[in-house]
């Protein structure tokens, strides 16, 4: 309790704190405490940013010692949620699935994907770096036995709804939708849609607006 | 001229052009007109969103006869930048990479995903889809011959700078970075940058806020 505040964060803060995690995992025990500035300094970042964030996960340093490092490092895993590792399983394991699965930056944020579910799948495979691809039958076992909270849907616009709807039964709380279709969810469960064709069209437009082409 | 507004629209209403476009597609010649009412009811979206988008797009609707469709058609296509098909190339043939290059969502778009390079490739492969994967000594009179003006980079942190480099002297105009660093470019050459592991842990924190454990 002491070392974290419940105050929202931005997606920026948020973002930068596996920089700041990584520069100080680096420091021995003998490193009690640390400077804003020698901090900011270290990760490149500027004086102003560095208080800014660590004022909005941890409070403010004290004046003339700065920041404890243990402390520092707990509040800014404890926001990661990377303190106890979060477990997310894909549906759909295609090459946007099975890239996910393998993609090693997860990891930073605390996110784990454990496995991958695929109606194609009949017995049990391994991913390209080992990770479990699992047939359907086994999705609602899997989710209990590792209290899965977040799932990542890369499977097609037509049969997302049943998926998620399997895993809303299931205690699913979140969904990382790839699919272009709208998901039909309880209140208190978050969506987040990626549509990558709409970003890369999107910086298309705004590319072609620069060069003053008739849009 | 006629058919296109140069005023800027919303991502949102961007994303559904393609939602317009594949209904308008299906009518035969003999449908001259749509009233926004009838559109509405088509593509399941309410009648003042239709109007707005549209509004955005092409212009109003002449009363009491609604859109001419040919010309709506081309004014939603040309936005899109859909009638000239834009090239695409994909740096990085990772699985993240090749994921990209046979996406088959980026069309709807009138984008291209045209070819992948990749510094471990030494002779030209192809993709699960049969898309040209070249090697790297290859990107310059690629980009030349494709007039290509949009690149993703889906290479390591490390070397995205120098990729970029060789791309921007090429004539490429924007940039979609999933390579977690900051490139420096002239300012008139847009990058986005996608964090896949920031916009997961980002939906799981918010879940964690949601379900009022301590953050």
């Amino acid at each position: 309790m002491l070392y974290t505040k419940q105050t929202e964060i931005s997606r920026a803060t948020f973002g930068r704190i596996p920089l700041y995690l990584s520069y100080l995992r680096t420091l021995d025990d003998e490193t009690a405490t640390i400077s804003a500035t020698t901090l900011a300094g270290k990760v490149g970042l500027g004086e102003v940013q560095v208080r800014k964030d660590l004022g909005a996960i941890s409070g403010a340093g004290r004046p003339k010692v700065g920041y404890a490092v243990r402390e520092l490092i707990k509040a800014l895993e404890a926001r990661l949620g990377s303190s106890g590792n979060t477990n997310v399983v894909v549906v759909g394991a295609g090459r946007l699935g099975r890239a996910l699965l393998d993609y090693g930056g997860f990891k930073a944020y605390g996110l784990n994907l454990s496995a991958a579910f695929d109606i194609a799948v009949e017995q049990a495979q391994e991913s390209a770096c080992g990770k479990p691809i699992l047939p359907m039958r086994d999705l609602e076992a899997y989710c209990t036995r590792h209290d899965i909270r977040i799932a990542i849907l890369t499977v097609p616009a037509d049969c997302a709804q049943t998926v998620c709807d399997r895993l809303l039964s299931n205690g699913v709380k979140a969904f990382w939708c790839f699919a272009p279709c709208t998901l039909s969810v309880p209140p208190e469960v978050t969506v987040k849609y990626e549509n990558m064709a709409l970003s890369l069209a999107y910086l298309n437009i705004n590319t072609i607006a620069n060069e003053g082409d008739l849009l």
